[in-house]
């Protein structure tokens, strides 16, 4: 085990002046411990929590016209600003460089005493830090994935299909009888839907665009709503109205959809309510903010009584409380179903220089939906 | 029991075009059933939750400064108009008089077969309907006070001493350390103070006027932050990282200072946090809108990582949790400590016809911390 690895690793560092750079460091990886494996990273994907780290935070990422390359084409370098406002929430990264990336896929290269059984397998990993050539991960952070997997099926086998799952979890254990997903045609959405129809449990499904509509109803999605129709509210009371869907996932944080599901949950649920209750139903409706597409803030306008709940929702916190059992259950079926189920779509690959073009990160930091980026580190 | 028992009873009425009419009707009671009692109500408090009743609903309220005398001396009658943009969330209220006063107290005058007991004793009672010289109740609704209480101790037993000790309850039942309570001036917060004082469980009093903090001051208050001071934020975050209050109750509802509180919870929980955590700290912090004083938007302006929920909260709901047990549990406790821990405090206090005068309308329609009234009927 003399054999050092080395490669490239793409880092995102924050000054005292607000100053981002994006770079890359050719990095040495010290030999695997007992437990550990070096895995040659194959495909990474940028998931949008991957780009509140590369370009600033979730609140404050670098505006992206005004992103200047300073390197030479071997060594790209961006560097740009981070709004002043932004600033205080990031206090703790400034002057640490972080290696973004939270999952992948490779093939195990070097792996430890205990983790020989590994050794040339392709793995399924996570742990941050996979925009690299090369990785080392503890084998816990890592799972074989089935034979014949290519690197693009395994590289998102945690985030999305966790999150998917995850919300189903959150559906029994708060008891809930179905859900309403915003920003439904997402690369999650559309897992979610499949896994929804599998279960059958309800979804309503909303989207912005009639053409995100139709992906949805073309995947067999039976509720699926577009907030630029002008019947949209009364169209969205009516799927409530019959799935009964209490419990709502909202990636967008910003504005007032999250406020106007929660009164169409409200006018649903008083449908069949007989006289006057000024303090509304005691239909409890839940919705979790799960992610911050839109920065803006989340705006509360309209009554919707006294039993209802907005909070965040965090996969991290989740799997907490699920423990290791619940989410090796969650990962055997998400290791099963990779290529139907828990498939992701992908818009292009880029090499590790790429992802440093001015061009490439407007384009991947737009955070379309159906825009998903993967890594490739070794092209 | 031959004897009827007849007296003016305060009346709201909306009609389809959103008039709203208050007026006095001339009532006579049945006799009563076996388990009832016709009690002469000496005192009733006027709650925010009543008002919301009494002027339209908590979303859409007359305006103050439109209130139009059509009736007589002896007869008073009110009539508004309730904005148009209110009226769907009323439909159910349309045509159907309503009979405000949700709790009050007085005198046994008749009571069923089962209810001899009570026969002459003062009682506090709930039920909705108490703005009437007579009112029959229940006995599972009615309490009888200590010998010597008077009418205007025993008006508000119920309210505010269950709502001040459900939020205790939900402190425990949600594992939290301290409370902070905005608006925390009013009668129910200076309850809460006592409570809290009395239990050792850390509260901090947010008030938004220098003299209202020298209130609770006097009562003994260790927190007590005033927004309208230019450190506010500042101490908010010293007093939430001393006391580790992480669950906030909120009466007012619309505006940006939910978010503060949020914030400022998160600020003091990632005091002693080493590292970056793109997603915040893991402390759960929570925040309950129990009452709706403002009623503009609610504004989430900040960041506050995952961990976080804003929901609402109803005595009615928090009850049923606790069960009929529990309840009485709490409410053995109010009685115990009326004059004391569960005191209330009035501005002023109104016959039945005072109430429909346009300028007792506009002082008690306001809402102004410490600006509580008390209706007595028979006066």
């Amino acid at each position: 085990m003399t054999e050092r690895f080395s490669g490239l690793q793409l880092r995102s560092t924050l000054d005292q002046s607000g100053t981002l750079t994006l770079d890359l460091a050719w990095t040495t990886l010290s030999s695997p411990g007992p437990d550990e494996v070096v895995v040659q990273v194959e495909a990474t994907p940028i998931n949008p929590s991957d780009l509140a780290v590369l370009l600033g935070s979730a609140t404050g990422p670098v505006n992206l016209d005004d992103l200047q390359p300073v390197g030479s084409e071997k060594w790209p370098t961006i560097v740009a600003k981070v709004p002043a406002t932004a600033l205080p929430s990031m206090r703790d990264r400034i002057g640490v460089p972080i290696t973004p990336g939270a999952e992948g896929a490779g093939v195990v290269v070097c792996a430890g005493t205990h983790a020989q059984h590994l050794l040339g397998r392709r793995v399924a990993m996570r742990g941050g830090g996979m925009y690299a050539q090369y990785r080392m991960v503890n084998i816990r952070d890592c799972v074989a994935l089935p034979d014949g997997t290519s690197a693009a099926d395994g590289a998102s086998m945690f985030i999305n299909p966790l999150t998917a799952l995850g919300f189903l979890e959150t559906l029994k254990a708060e008891r809930h009888e179905g859900i309403v997903h915003l920003a439904a045609a997402s690369n999650l959405g559309r897992m979610l839907n499949r896994i929804c129809l599998a279960d059958s449990i309800p979804l309503v499904n909303v989207v912005r665009k009639a053409e995100q509509a139709r992906i949805l109803r073309d995947a067999g999605a039976r509720y699926v709503l577009d907030s630029s129709d002008q019947h949209f509210e009364e169209g969205l009371v009516e799927a409530l109205y019959e799935t009964k869907a209490t419990l709502a996932f909202d990636p967008i944080g910003g504005g007032a959809q999250a406020s106007q599901v929660l009164a169409a949950m409200e006018t649903a649920a008083s449908r069949d309510v007989k006289g006057y209750n000024r303090y509304g139903t005691d239909v409890f409706k839940q919705l979790y903010i799960y992610g911050t597409l839109d920065l803006a803030p989340t705006v509360l306008d309209r009554w919707v009584g006294f039993a209802w709940s907005i909070g965040g929702w965090l996969l991290t916190h989740r799997l907490r409380q699920l423990g290791p059992d619940g989410e090796a259950k969650l990962l055997k079926r998400v290791s099963r179903e990779l290529t139907t189920t828990f498939a992701s779509q992908y818009t292009a690959a880029l090499g590790l220089r790429n992802v440093l073009q001015p061009d490439a990160i407007r384009a991947y930091g737009r955070k379309a939906t159906g825009g998903k980026y993967l890594i490739t580190p070794q092209g």
